[in-house]
């Protein structure tokens, strides 16, 4: 064995267990059950599954992949395009198995991201047959160090049968003491999570596993996937000043101070754009306490504006992947990686008072978020944690582009094709054209806010023609629609590509 | 002044402040911020409201009315019906405030009641010119003693600027003990709340008030206006035996015993006679950790049921209220009433692993749930704490009569035409026909499981008919729809007073 190997596997009895991909994947029966690492495409397992696929391509070998959220290529493109999976939970954002989730070949569970460690343990998502995990390090004392996510991975090496773990030797051993895992008791004999402060460690440097159950380590030597975020454009840049006017505005009437609150951040490449929008600020000293660190958080490191960040996955470009990995020693004191039911947290979000800033698919006039479908039918990416924050933030903010389909489709409508987040709990709404900021507010109140703030000028009028019928043919009802003219936007939207009347 | 009074007012300096309910009104201005003491009709104020009922009648006055719950008659009928109510929050439920709010003459924020002191606390809500509290008492040192509800109160007490207290003598002073007032600290600066247990105490018997900011007290001698549940019935007898089932399988399935989890159950006819249920059970040793206890709670507590039981607001019958308030020596130390920012408080509810029962207005076949308006448009009564236990319970149950208005209308329909709970966080659907587990299914697994087990058998070819001619639209998308028919239903029913095709 390669000394590099037999440094990383601090348990001599498991040396054994090196195995290859084909032996590790020939362990996995038909219909298993099987809790893979890795969250949005960070630190998930990359040999193993192209095993699997190849097994599925042959044998009919169909699974239930259960992860933190989605996964890179490995799983969520090939063992998917096999036919290898029968379910899928709790996230994903790939268009090949959304695809394939589109057409019913593969069935997916859309759940909060916070929720999922809850259920297995349980036992609704399970038993477990398989856990398999991407690994920096085994330790000597039996912790399995994870690699560039946590996700899900303690509760399912907790409750899997069997482990199987991919000993990814490109990354760096300085990852051990980055993550902080941590697996709260079960419910009625839980103790309170004693975060006070988005930088506080509560746990482990690594998930404690039983030796016995891990059945085969598979070495593998390659980076995460990279993320796919776009570059921020001229219109993101607008929505990133919008959103810091309004935080200057929070400031003015003593909400905040420049130092803000702890800061999540949603997934994508809007999300990621508003918050390079910090780098020039006046804003200091900002922690972020959120799901997925992407390029923007160690750009706002390196420029000094952010002073720690905790999260339970690092998704970044290859760029940043090579300056981060090549200088983990850098960053690694600036940084925390926790499980998801831990860095999604409702008591630690709620007690922390977060200002969650998350992407919309589109918005309604009353401030009704869909997150997830499409023409409210055809799923696009999950939900993933942006109910987690939403729910339980001191500020829930959404961010959007007023219109999609080179303005062929406006992103505010009369009534969101499906609800991800509804009225009562969205609190501000930035796109290019403004902010609406809809707390305390009434449903009748928010209506004039959203049109004149936050609409692209060319779906305007159509929608204040949409609710002033509405508020004649309710009579002024709390919440004026036209229930048979509601979801008309996008029955054309379908028919015709366009929105416009 | 009368000894009894006097007993009641142990602050020396504030028994001259005792005045008529139009002396204490008379410093309420035209525009003022009222916070009001009072959730479900229970420990409200209840002479100082028509006081400023007549004077809305004369000078027009008209103010905002926040509160813990709805309010009994004073506010919620007399003080709107004489116009002086321009806008109410965080939640009202009697046929004539919700009338006002549905012909556009009152505003209404519809709130989860967890959230309402947080946004006191930002000043989102406020400046609070008044806070009107019911009390019991207030102690030599300085703690307001609520009586049959806490809510709100100790936000507003704390956030306002001035506080007029209604001392009402029908509340025995045992009630002096029952409470429980925490008052978190700012978020930011907060601590975990050491609540392990449904029956820890973490807070003071009272409210601590500045004497300095006391107006007036006005004496009240009157009990709350009683609750308006109707008697369970045939149906919801049913209902109630389907989930005890249910429950047996969980225990079954080694996920509770038979002590259950902490239950809360929400407000309602139908919730209560569900609860009532309990009573011939095998489960015992139960805990209730709710909003609001009904009578139901009560009769199990006398049956040796309950052990133990937590909430905010006591809301009962005439006879329960008599039995109760009459011997409430012998209910104080199994009962116990917290702010509503603590009984409803996501980080108590996910830790202690609550059951959830709360009522739905209607449900669709993929597990969205409308508690709120009638049509998608008419405000019934608002979300009120369902969504604060519902998106952090450990089972989140919404149970409904699967028709409405003799048979015309299914509760379960295509698509809900308000959506207040999202396909994320519905787990179990009750009717009298059966019982759909949605946990850990995909949107089109939830289908048969809940047309067949839930859906009235008058409804269900209609039902099917609607989903698969939606499959065969959209290529079997991940949540079919067709969107040219999914609020028809709605539509049918306003135009015909059927949902019957």
């Amino acid at each position: 064995m390669e000394q590099a190997i037999e440094k990383r596997i601090g348990i001599t009895s498991l040396r054994s267990k090196v195995a290859t991909p084909e032996e590790a994947a020939a362990f996995i029966q038909n219909g298993d059950i099987v809790g893979m690492s890795g969250f949005t495409r960070a630190g998930d397992a990359k040999v193993v599954p192209l095993a699997l696929a190849e097994r599925a391509k042959n044998n009919d070998l169909k699974i239930d992949v259960y992860t933190g959220a989605s996964l890179g290529p490995e799983v969520d493109q090939i063992l998917a395009q096999a036919g290898g999976i029968r379910k899928r939970a709790p996230y994903q954002g790939d268009p090949v198995i959304r695809n394939l989730i589109n057409t019913g070949e593969i069935l997916y569970v859309d759940a909060h991201l916070s929720h999922n460690a809850e259920l297995v343990r349980q036992g609704i998502i399970g038993p477990i047959d398989y856990a398999i995990i991407e690994a920096t390090a085994i330790t000597e004392d039996g912790y399995l160090v994870p690699t560039t996510s946590v996700g899900n991975s303690p509760i399912y090496a907790k409750y899997a049968k069997n482990i199987i773990v991919e000993l990814n030797l490109a990354h760096s051993e300085s990852f051990i003491g980055v993550h902080d895992i941590f697996i709260p008791e079960d419910q009625g004999n839980r103790k309170p999570l004693p975060i006070l402060n988005a930088a506080d460690r509560i746990g482990d440097i690594g998930i404690k596993i039983d030796p016995e159950k891990v059945k085969a380590i598979v070495i593998s030597n390659e980076q995460d996937a990279p993320s796919l975020i776009v570059d921020p454009d001229e219109e993101t840049q607008v929505m990133a000043n919008y959103l810091l006017d309004f935080l200057r505005s929070e400031i003015k009437a003593g909400r905040l101070t420049n130092k803000l609150a702890p800061i999540q951040s949603g997934v994508g490449s809007v999300a990621n754009a508003v918050l390079e929008g910090f780098k020039d600020s006046e804003f200091e000293d900002l922690l972020i306490f959120s799901e997925v660190l992407q390029d923007a958080v160690f750009n706002l490191i390196d420029a000094g504006k952010v002073s720690f960040a905790s999260c339970t996955s690092i998704t970044i470009s290859e760029e940043l992947q090579k300056k981060v990995y090549g200088n983990l020693e850098k960053y690694a004191d600036k940084i925390l990686l926790r499980p998801q039911e831990i860095s999604n947290h409702p008591e630690v979000i709620r007690r922390l008072g977060l200002i969650a800033i998350n992407a919309a698919l589109e918005v309604d006039i009353y401030g009704n978020v869909n997150s997830t479908h499409v023409g409210g039918t055809k799923m696009m990416n999950g939900i993933g944690g942006s109910g987690d924050f939403t729910r339980n933030s001191r500020l829930s903010i959404f961010v959007t582009k007023s219109y999609a389909k080179g303005g062929k489709l406006s992103s505010i409508v009369p009534m969101v094709a499906h609800h991800d987040h509804t009225e009562h709990d969205v609190h501000v709404i930035v796109t290019e054209q403004g902010v609406a900021d809809l707390r305390g507010l009434a449903p009748k109140e928010r209506v004039p806010l959203i049109i004149e703030n936050c609409v692209h000028p060319e779906f305007k009028q159509q929608l204040w023609d949409y609710y002033n019928e509405a508020v004649e043919l309710t009579g002024n009802a709390h919440t004026p629609h036209n229930l048979e003219k509601a979801l008309s936007w996008h029955v054309n939207a379908m028919k015709t590509g366009s929105m416009k009347i």
